[in-house]
């Protein structure tokens, strides 16, 4: 590092510019990895308070990788159904349908809402948990310089960009406090969230670094500063639409006010989003644009009084009031992509830097976690050297078709809430039942559709293998639970399939008391051993194991004998090393069999994954627990 | 607050002295209440490896009720089986017997491996959430005066206790961190654990100050300082059995070195404890003392490695070693109990400072912890005005027997690990499913056997009332998953009652769209009208409700009629009230009626509760979960 006065020059090999949640979930993998990398954000705090909140079971499903989903869970509000209200005849608002959104055969977790303040606490909590990595917030990039004559040299640094981290002095903190009329105090934030606002207040002077990096992350949302830099056209436009969005402790008699409801009344339509510590969400329009002046709408005219009112109007004759308001804002609708995610496979965008769009599926802040969720552990991989460059390909490749997918499902769904009473009302609760089941799979994230690449390889049909017939690849594990064979314990595979960066091969070795079961195994057994050390086809050809990381790929096997008939030691020991320190592997072996102590053990993971109970199958997992790669 | 030099003087309503399990949990009634209180410690910093371990699905219920269960469940280790392991007529050792443990129709938690350690940080995290209580550590307590003649003035200062809090340096850290040779690393401890180490690095004169308090509770250990100054006698022996405990990452072919066990081999008995972190904990038989000589062992012989040659001798031809070890340490058998829990209910004894006995049985922290539930919320509650002081000689007639009960309990089931291969060890499992089997109910806390007092009224025949034949007054509630009314989330009972210190009246309104059902309800709302503001019979005797504490009572209402035939707006305003600023009280109206989205919710709590579906009955419940009162 080289030093001049307030000057300074560095190296980092991955550098993320912004600090939401696809910014952390990156920044999650390289503290796993020890990865050497920053993470800097132009605002002085994370978000406390309001912003997105929507949270999908499949992302709870990544948390539970994580090692944070029972924070989400001990403090979110779950949503298991969606109620419709229109007027009736007669003019009155009644709840027209009460429809099932939990899909419990699915997934262990639920929609659930918490406010992204929550969220962001979790991943930097579990950041710190593995590293020194920390966000440097009030950090501003200021120019950025990319040499493409570099790119092809992964140890280069191709990547120059200066930042301004500024200084700050103790009335800063009264000012974060205040910011965007949200204040956030002692009393309405969490005590781990409150200790990390006071010890900031320490000054510094403003100073000005160079960083040169091999890889840049640019999360910095729907303006972002990186995707400009990079003169990344951005497709798409502004509709016409404004909304009101606010988190209010609700005063009415609304039956629904603490379920998720839309109400379609003859004034406009509102969406209903309780939440936690008894606050609820509502999306509210608030002005329509004459067409072609959908620049021109006036922000400051917009205040929670003017949103509580067009709320009362819409409700009526249900009443509505508020004391307490925990954050509010106003936004008009985007829908835009940008036209590429990625400049060489140097510099990539992710989360709102890629789609912006409407904020009403509860699927924005999802995409982004899962962006960076996504790019993060091929980087972070890619510089520890495990695996080539050559995957950072697959980024783009499965992202961005899903940002196209997001921006089409928003283009069928948002104008449900923009029009005001359209002919024949009643036929609303159907046409959004049937666009949310044509979206189901992709909203809910049960289906990511990763097409093939050196990560995924597809059946000759492309849809699946007879011998794994619902293990696809390009898709996720789904989640079941098994008991550990050495102690008994269930436990859900998305928490078992840990994202600690490895690969899984997992041997689905049917019932082993069956002996030509017992003899494939023995086989695969020796087959594995010849490998030892090196390469695993067809991982294999894209993977180099370095010495630093031990055990890039791990080997679980699941097996479909009743637990208390076979033994650990029954398995060949290739399944079950033996270190010296650490002794046997006792989470290596498990098994698929119900256990009369947890209603959720049933002994159905061989039927939910489509695999024959004798006969079994092998499954590749990747590090994000997406299927690469199915055999018998 | 008198200050000379060196030397001051303060007051305070309550003064814990030990900051243990039992210590923490009476501090966090103190911290729920905002009750002025103190808790000192001699030791410099809590425990981090070790220790206690064995959690009882009881202690977790009441954990749920505080808030953080969840962390205890995502950290520990469960256990729902034990094996027996015994010599086969060849001598080699053979897997006799394995007992299901869990109860799930009990409790939905279960018997749980996690150190003190962690749960000292769990009860630390919650008391800060809510108040600036902290523990002072390396503060001593010198003299205690007691002045009998204050004693029935509530709001005297009758206890004097002079302490001293030590000086500190630098070097104290690293001292900390290699307490009994158990050291203590940022490796081997959790983020949280170790954040708390560093800060305290700073330095401070020796200093002593008197502290005058009106209640004093003594939770300093088998030893207890507070126990000797009261002059309260000790009866019971230590026995003439010496016994090793470590924890350590086993090298092992034990097939269940993995599940709890119990090993009686000819050579002598161990207990294999699994834990959290691939930590196996084993309880051994090092020594037996000749008979009168009890008190003459040579604590400094035995060694880790003495403890690891004595498991390999009772575990071969089973192969046992270890690199790792986290924590060990040695003792020998005691079972003690003091005469007295309280002297004249303005000093209280709890945890070991009133009952010591073997550790074998995982009940120790159990039972510690319960104590300093009980006394502190009754306390806390005296202390606020809230409840009058005669209710805290509940305590010790509530607490009292247990512990004889547990003496008596461990007299019985100690010697099973006593004794060298006695006459027939294959009677010994039977003999073990015995004694578990006629202590169960007390042993895994479903039955604590509270005797009638202002707090509990029992039935005339002792036993039950016929309207809730399983809501025993004296009994805590059974945990049931509701669904909220409101908002359709089913949630555990355990944390529906939260421990915040209110007693609640739980109505359960039986089938409320039977016309009668609805008329009583309406009967039952005017019943309580009239009695707002003032007391409820029979808590009322005992109870003064000032102004600083709102709604000391809560009502809930629990329904059994079908959760979508009923809407939250049919119950009487009552039983829902509504609040200027916070709204309507949507998390009082409960329905019991399964749930598709949730396994456990399953519409049953009438009947686990004995209560008619259609007619109901009313329960009151202390703020400790333990049923006070039922009516029909």
């Amino acid at each position: 590092m080289v030093k001049e006065d307030n000057f300074t020059q560095s190296e980092t090999d991955v550098l993320i510019i912004g600090a939401g949640p696809a910014g952390l979930m990156a920044a999650y993998w390289m503290a796993r990895y020890g990865v050497n990398a920053r993470i800097i954000d132009k605002r002085d705090t994370k978000v406390f308070q309001g912003h997105a909140d929507g949270l999908r079971a499949r992302t709870l499903e990544l948390f539970d990788s994580m090692g944070f989903q029972h924070r989400v869970i001990q403090e979110g509000t779950i949503s298991t159904v969606v109620n419709i209200w229109v007027p009736s005849t007669q003019g009155e608002l009644v709840r027209q349908a009460s429809i099932n959104i939990s899909r419990t055969d699915e997934s262990p977790f639920y929609n659930t809402c918490l406010t992204q303040g929550r969220i962001e606490r979790f991943i930097i909590d579990s950041i710190r948990e593995h590293s020194d990595l920390d966000v440097e917030y009030s950090v501003i990039a200021e120019t950025l310089d990319y040499d493409e004559e570099l790119s092809n040299d992964p140890n280069s640094y191709p990547i120059t960009v200066q930042v301004q981290a500024l200084g700050e002095d103790d009335t800063k903190v009264e000012a974060r406090c205040e910011a965007a009329g949200n204040e956030v105090t002692r009393d309405n934030l969490l005590p781990d969230d409150w200790a990390d606002i006071v010890p900031r207040k320490k000054s510094r002077k403003t100073q000005v670094e160079t960083i040169k990096a091999k890889y840049l992350i640019g999360c910095d949302g729907a303006h972002s500063w990186t995707r400009k830099q990079l003169k990344i056209p951005v497709e798409g436009s502004t509709t016409d639409h404004v909304w009101g969005v606010i988190d209010v402790v609700p005063l009415s008699d609304f039956p629904d006010v603490r379920r998720l409801s839309v109400v379609n009344s003859a004034t406009g339509t509102i969406l209903v989003v309780p939440r936690e510590r008894s606050l609820v969400r509502f999306y509210v329009p608030v002005q329509t644009c004459e067409a072609g002046a959908a620049d021109r709408f006036d922000r400051s005219k917009i205040t929670p009084d003017l949103i509580r009112a067009r709320v009362q109007a819409i409700f009526a004759p249900f009443t509505f009031d508020f004391k307490e308001c925990s954050w509010w804002t106003v936004y008009q609708v985007g829908q835009r992509i940008s036209a590429q995610s990625t400049k060489d496979n140097r510099i990539f965008l992710a989360g709102d830097a890629v789609h912006t769009h409407s904020p009403k599926m509860g699927l924005g802040m999802n995409m982004s976690l899962q962006d960076g969720f996504n790019v993060g552990w091929k980087i972070a991989l890619a510089v520890a050297g495990i695996l080539k460059p050559e995957v950072l390909e697959t980024y783009a490749l499965e992202r961005h078709p899903l940002a196209e997918m997001l921006l089409e499902f928003d283009r069928n769904w948002s104008p449900m809430f923009n029009d005001r009473k359209p002919e024949g009302v009643d036929t609303k609760a159907s046409d959004m039942a049937l666009i949310a089941e044509r979206f189901e799979d992709f909203a809910d994230g049960w289906k990511v559709f990763y097409p093939p690449s050196s990560l995924v390889r597809k059946a000759e049909d492309n849809v699946e293998f007879a011998f794994a017939r619902h293990m696809i690849p390009g898709e996720r594990v789904r989640p079941v639970k098994l008991r550990n064979q050495a102690d008994g314990t269930p436990l859900w595979t998305t928490r078992l399939l840990e994202s600690d960066g490895r690969f899984r091969i997992l041997v689905l070795a049917g019932d082993i008391r069956n002996p030509m079961q017992r003899q494939r195994i023995e086989t695969l057994n020796r087959a594995l051993a010849e490998q030892t050390g090196s390469s695993i086809s067809p991982l294999g050809r894209y993977m180099e194991i370095p010495g630093q990381f031990k055990n890039p790929v791990d080997v679980l096997t699941v097996h479909a004998s009743p637990w208390k008939e076979v033994e650990f030691f029954d398995f060949p020991e290739i399944l079950r090393p033996f270190d010296p320190v650490k002794g046997w592997a006792y989470d290596m072996i498990w098994c698929d069999d119900a256990c009369i102590s947890d209603r959720y053990c049933d002994g159905k993971a061989y039927e939910k994954w489509g695999v024959d109970q004798v006969l079994g199958a092998l499954v590749v997992v990747r590090p994000d627990q997406y299927i690469g790669w199915v055999a018998d």
